[in-house]
């Protein structure tokens, strides 16, 4: 980290100098990636849909039998504390936690190995993403991942594999294909937009459960304001598709503008997916806390 | 790690008490599972097919864009001089690569964040290991894994989550089944034996290419000891089979007597098993370096 901006992570309990953040070489998050995190957004100071990430996150460490060490409230007041001993106002909030320290055995530790738990801040422009107003290009890419996609694990290799490339062809994202289907971004959901209908994979453990795809949904269920249909659509639907978005806790509502060197519409960010971007920051800021 | 038994650990560059070797949180290798590893047996002091462990290594390396900032001279240097301080004679030496420290994003860091390299001794049985006399039971399971499986990646949670499933079972090892295919074991290769000939799979993307594997099927092909097919076998042919066998490089050829609580021929380890093992043994120590 560089000197000059040195800002302060959790790591177990104690809120450390990020040069002096560490963990274990026998940590099971660096020689297994035995290990779940979470990213939480904030504007203004405020958490964005915290309670569907910590729900998440209690639904990921199960499946792979791990616990929190802490509970939501405890959660959100380490996650507060960061924010305010590094200024941060706008950014998304990391949390990752890992099967602790052991000798290094593929099975699990003993019980009585406690859990690793870090938290840290990243700044970044979120409602005046530089990029939303142009939108994005990507590229597609295959699946490679494993089998439970569901499970928000630190095994990223084939996400940042996946970024690496797209970013080398300049784009800002890879959406990776299955079976001629888009599963979803290498850290993003994708949806397509076919006459004013906004389209999106059904979750089932080949895709994340977006937090961000999760309180969208619930917007336009409860709003009425546009019909969604839960489908799975391939990559020659993202080609002729009227509008392409993605969405995450870093992107919100992110316009897609070409895929593949294909234009999608006229090149421009579409207007529901402005709209739905505007709406969702809205009603994201709203419900903050 | 135990007070009472505090090794030494190699953490870029320098000889550190285990207890006090660490990473930063910002590792690449904790945040993404973005690195690569080896395991080398050694016994009597003397590393085991050292040089097909750095050809692999390499290979991982550049699979994932990256380099090792250490020679293989450099780094049998490394872990002999671990294994001094260690007093270190017989076990395994674990060394660790990841592509370092940078601000959290998928896209690889710029090209000059230093390679992070690891390293540590640990002990264990190999010759006289206490299953190699009993054989081991063994369970299959889904494969569930990513689809570079070639590359020796520390993107291992699917195959912690299986050998933890497998010992909760009481078996020692769980073998994955992709399409009624045997892949391999969670850390191990699988073999079967039908009528005194040795079948194993063929090296692709779907399996890792076992160091051990290939030292025993060259020595295989050089002595003409025994008749070998590579091809792809189903898990019924694991149950029929008259032997099982598995090999790592820390259970060099180790018997398998029970699949699924089908028994293994007679329930022990099989003749050509028992030979292979300590054929590979004896030619695994004379070309130790």
């Amino acid at each position: 980290m560089p000197k000059q901006n040195l800002k302060t992570a959790f790591v177990n309990g104690e809120y450390l100098a990020e040069d002096k953040a560490q963990v274990s070489i026998f940590d099971r998050g660096f020689l297994f990636g035995d290990g779940i995190y979470e990213v939480i957004a904030a504007i203004d100071g405020k958490l964005i849909d915290a309670n569907l990430h910590l729900a998440r996150l209690d639904f990921s460490l199960a499946e792979i039998g791990m616990a929190s060490p802490y509970s939501h409230a405890e959660l959100i007041a380490i996650l507060r504390e960061l924010a305010e001993r590094n200024q941060f106002k706008e950014g998304v909030l990391y949390m990752q936690f890992t099967r602790g320290v052991a000798p290094r055995a593929f099975n699990f530790p003993a019980e009585d190995v406690p859990t690793t738990c870090v938290a840290f801040t990243l700044p970044m422009l979120l409602v005046d993403h530089p990029k939303a107003q142009t939108g994005v290009k990507v590229i597609s890419i295959p699946e490679q991942r494993w089998a439970r996609r569901d499970i928000k694990s630190v095994n990223l290799l084939a996400s940042c594999l996946g970024k690496q490339y797209a970013s080398e062809q300049g784009a800002y994202e890879a959406i990776m294909i299955e079976d001629d289907f888009v599963t979803e971004g290498t850290s993003s959901t994708v949806y397509i937009v076919k006459q004013q209908k906004v389209i999106a994979r059904p979750l089932s453990r080949a895709v994340l459960p977006g937090v961000t795809r999760r309180a969208l949904l619930t917007m336009l269920e409860t709003q009425h304001a546009v019909e969604l249909e839960e489908r799975k659509f391939t990559v020659d639907e993202v080609y002729s598709a009227d509008e392409v978005f993605i969405t995450s806790a870093s992107n919100l509502v992110m316009p897609v503008v070409q895929i593949d060197g294909h234009t999608v519409g006229n090149g421009k960010p579409g207007e529901l997916t402005k709209m739905l971007r505007n709406l969702y920051i809205k009603e994201a800021m709203a419900s903050a806390i």
